[in-house]
């Protein structure tokens, strides 16, 4: 990480990693939920990590790089957290709370990082990487807003 | 992790680790920085930090719990990229662009963690909990906009 190039190249990477964990772990925790509102947010969220996985593609083929993602503790620790809660809590009501929680921190993983990526793209010069990675810090923000919705107006409640 | 006391026990414990590791990589990374601007928001984060440590250390208190953190594999991951950033990286303005980008992934991974227990606080009628986990999420969010005002300010432009 020498350069900035090398820091944009691994920041696609990382994310990329990123990605491609939730796209698993999204499934188990939509079986997981016993809310209906819950378990169609995280399989409308699938749907756009699809779209979102494909858009880092197209990043990785403008920089001339392999679709190769590079591990990242930081998204391994959240989706640990949710599979923990998974398989420790008893009541459906705390494992939704759980899983909102870990979902939440994920997506303010991913609208940090793809805040940095849409500035450092920008100074790079990389100007048909900017919308692409707009498009996805957007959905990553309506993601966050919703699951708190679903938080405040549900989930936290019956588990009180 | 059965119930929702123990998920508000354990991500309070959670984020007095994240907080704790925070604040030995804070003064690092403003040693780091040739960015004045930047050096002053770590520093000044840093007094903050100290004060969020106080304010999880009473809600131990309120709890009737030892002060008593747990490792966080996702703080640990964010604080090692910006040690590798440091260690790696040549030119000072790669260093203050990558330095930024963890700090922001840092700030985020706060403000999605205060965010919860704010809420859960209130569900568990924790009423003295809520106005000591406000305090400190409002620091987080200024924080990050600090963070991101410098960025697009200055440390991006210099490191292109």
């Amino acid at each position: 990480m020498k350069t900035m190039d090398d820091l944009f190249l691994h920041l696609v990477k990382d994310i990329y990693y990123a990605e491609k964990q939730i796209l698993k772990a999204l499934p188990k925790m939509a079986k997981a939920t016993d809310s209906a509102e819950l378990k169609k947010a995280f399989e409308q969220h699938m749907k756009e990590t699809e779209g979102q996985v494909e858009r880092l593609e197209q990043i990785f083929d403008m920089l001339g790089k392999a679709h190769r993602g590079e591990k990242c503790e930081a998204i391994q620790g959240l989706i640990e957290e949710s599979e923990e809660v998974m398989k420790d809590a008893d009541e459906a009501s705390v494992i939704d709370a759980g899983l909102l929680a870990s979902a939440q921190a994920v997506e303010h993983y991913e609208i940090a990082r793809y805040g940095t990526l849409k500035a450092w793209a920008a100074q790079l010069g990389l100007k048909d990487a900017v919308p692409l990675i707009e498009k996805t810090l957007e959905q990553e923000k309506a993601a966050d807003k919703l699951l708190s919705e679903i938080a405040l107006s549900s989930v936290n409640k019956k588990a009180a």
